[in-house]
Parts: structure tokens; C-alpha cells; sequence
């Protein structure tokens, strides 16, 4: 096939027929994407610029679920690029989105880009020392913060967004005292958080936050969303948002 | 009745046989003193000092249910503070705990008491210009932030605490940000959050926070504590807390 090579797969996004190429060993896009592709508020008409893009999942989904007029990508892994680049090809979606290769932490390169109502980002997790780092790069890159802090993130998010425009961004519970202080500390306004739970008497173990440029304060919470039902089966609001039916 | 006057009630707080004394109209205690009464981790022989202390609900709670050495409560109205001592008296509890009546913003007084393990507080949760005012003072007082702001009492027990004590508070979700902002601000790390739904499908409407003073940064969650379960009675763990079976 040519789009596609030995080590990729392309995988659908039940979500109006559109594809993504993956590496078969890299990281591949999971449950924390589709959850904040789900929960960006994106209107009609809106620019949209995804940091920390990847293979481009929540660029794609925000396409294939949106009426966005431009998604922008920006993923500082070349060849990830690269097969961002080849699915917006396969998906005919040049006229919709763009992918660029670069580090977020360029301000210039920001500067560069028109700035957007939304931006998402589904940023590194953990602090560079902490845990056992990936040997394979790619993975490690996606998941520690070698090449961006999330303090970086929450100045590229800043430097983005239109005065009044939204970041969503996932990420653990266990950072939201970073996150909340960082957000402040760069006048965008945490306005919205939903807490993600393996099941209803589990701990939270994914957020989800919508914060504000220049917003005022007042924070709003959303109802849990549990990712398992009582039985051990995915819940209905997980298997509405993959877009099958129980 | 030798210790009540005609406009109070004295309740049982079915912990022990410890009874706390209460104005008919005014501010009583609610579930929130009770749930904080209960995620307080208080060890044996440790001193406790409980701020923003009403008519005590929260220190005669601790008395019933822990070892602590000593409790000392602190409140800016006069006459909360004396039907605190007449509850003291009447449970007899005169050797494990006293009441001051004094303002948390008085920093001489606040160095004036030994230093604690733990320091509890259930403060006023809105901001002074926020939402009517009630006309009865003394539930203003303890509703809104006309005495002492957040900060304050996050100030408070900053100076209150033993270097490593651990903070207790009760709030809202919506004060998150201002309460993990101005905890980092002072140098009370952020160690537990527990938030309280109303049932499982329901936005949290109660926070409960554990800090710890110069504490290092990581943050865990509790599983979420629902206050009713699936079919509208009290759910099985806020029994237990209120020391009832179903």
C-alpha cells in the first residue's frame, strides 16, 4: 500500500471514515486523546492549533467531529510528522489541517502560526526524573518532559490563543497543583476540569481542563466520567464517545 | 437545663456520648464538619488546633473519635466561643481542650499557642461579594469571607504548624485553583484531595484537602465519597461516618 509502511498500521477512527497511520512499537494514541478530542468545546468556524500533536489523533478526531475551519498540528518528532502528513493525504484533509515540524518552545515559530480560538494539547505526564524512562526514544519523548516542561506547554498555550481563547489539555490528577499555579501564574484561567475514574470507587487517574486566556475566576466541575461500569464493561458514555453502541 | 439557654438545642453527636451545644437559628453544623471531622488523620498524642471553629462541632468530633493529646479551637464570635466552653464543660472534657476566642489574622495571638501536628479549619467558603448576604450576622460571618479571607487562614496555619504538620480543610471544587495557588504560595504543599459528590453521576459539591507544611510536591486522590447512593438514601460509607448502620 502506499501510503503505508512495513512498520505502520492505519487504523480507523470509526469517526467519518477517517484514518490514522501509527508506528506499530511507538506510542500509540489511546484513551487520554479520544477523551480530549471529546471534550474540546470546538465551534463552527473555529482555528485550532494541537501541540504535542504525534501521529495528529486529536487533530484528525477535532476534524472528523468538528465543522473547525483550520487545524494546525505542531509535533517536535520529525517522523511522526511525517506520518501526520501522509494521513492528512490518505484523508484528503489538506484543504482542513496542517502539520508543523518544530519545537514549541520557538516562540518565533509560534509567533509564526495565526493565532487560534482553541488550542489542545495532551502533553508529557511525568517530570523528567521521575519513573523509569522509555529506551525507546519516541515513547520516552511522549512520555517525560525532556522536550517541553509543562510550564513550557502553558507559555506556548499563551502565546497562541487569541485574547479569551480556550486550551483543553489532559493530564494526570496528581499534577493539578502544577497545572493550576502554572495556568495562573500565565493568565489563562482554569475554568473547567472533569475527573476521569477507572470506575465510580476509583481514584481519578486521567484530568481533563479547559482553561481560559484572560478568563475570570471561576472554576467549574463536570460529573465524573468512568471508564468502566459496575460489570467491568465499558460504560455507556465511554462507548458513546468511541461511537459504539453497547 | 443548667447549660442551655432557651434559643439552643444540644445535639448528640452519637461519637462516645459527646454532645455539642447549638443556637436554634444560627449557623449549625452541617455534613462538611463531619466529613472533615473524619478525613483528618489524627495520631495519638499529637495537638490539634481547629480554626474557624463555630460552636466547636469539629475539635468535640476529634475528642470523641482520636488520642489527640490536646485540641485548641479558635473563633472571632464571642458568643460561639462561650457555648463552645459550655460544652466543654458539659462533656467534661476540660483537660483535652479549650476554646480562644480571637481573629486568625492576629498573628501574636495565633504564636501565643504551641505549635501543632495538625491544624483543621471549615471556613467561610464565598468570596465577600459574592452571592447575598445573609442578614443574620453570624451565618454571614461563617459563610462569606467578611472576617478573614482564604489567605488568611491559609496563613494561619502556616504559622500554627510544626515544621512537616499537616493541614486539614473543607471546601468548594470552584476554590481549587485559589486554594492550591496560595497553599503553594505559603508553603503548604498539597498532599490528598478528597472530593464528596452528591451521588456517582453528579459533579463534586465538597473538597477536602490535606496539606503539609513544607511538604514535598505530589498530590494523590482519594476515591470519591458520595454522600447518597443509587437509590437516594445515604450511601453506605456516610453511615459509617455519621456512625449509623443501614
Amino acid at each position: 500500500m502506499y501510503f503505508l509502511k512495513e512498520d505502520e498500521t492505519l487504523d480507523d477512527l470509526q469517526l467519518g471514515g477517517i484514518y490514522v497511520i501509527q508506528k506499530k512499537e511507538a506510542f500509540r494514541f489511546g484513551v487520554d486523546a479520544v477523551l480530549l478530542g471529546n471534550f474540546a468545546k470546538v465551534k463552527r468556524g473555529t482555528r485550532v492549533i494541537d501541540l504535542c500533536s504525534g501521529t495528529g489523533i486529536i487533530p484528525f478526531l477535532i476534524a472528523g467531529k468538528t465543522e473547525a475551519s483550520y487545524i494546525t498540528g505542531v509535533e517536535i518528532q520529525e517522523d511522526m510528522v511525517e506520518m501526520a502528513r501522509r494521513s492528512v493525504e490518505l484523508n484528503k484533509l489538506q484543504e482542513k489541517m496542517e502539520f508543523i515540524n518544530g519545537d514549541l518552545k520557538n516562540l518565533q515559530l509560534l509567533k509564526s502560526i495565526p493565532k487560534a480560538d482553541i488550542v489542545t494539547v495532551n502533553p508529557p505526564y511525568k517530570l523528567q526524573n521521575s519513573g523509569i524512562i522509555n529506551p525507546n526514544d519516541k515513547n520516552a519523548i511522549a512520555r517525560h518532559e525532556i522536550c517541553c516542561t509543562l510550564e513550557d506547554v502553558i507559555i506556548a498555550c499563551r502565546v497562541l490563543l487569541k485574547d479569551n481563547g480556550r486550551m483543553y489539555m489532559v493530564h494526570r490528577p496528581e499534577r493539578l497543583a502544577d497545572i493550576l499555579c502554572l495556568m495562573r501564574k500565565h493568565k489563562i484561567e482554569p475554568k473547567l476540569i472533569r475527573m476521569v475514574h477507572p470506575s465510580t470507587n476509583k481514584a481519578p487517574n486521567i484530568m481533563l481542563i479547559e482553561g481560559q486566556r484572560d478568563g475570570g475566576a471561576f472554576l467549574k466541575w463536570q460529573p465524573p466520567l468512568y471508564v468502566y461500569n459496575d460489570e467491568g464493561g465499558y460504560s455507556e458514555e465511554i462507548n458513546k464517545i468511541y461511537g459504539r453502541i453497547n
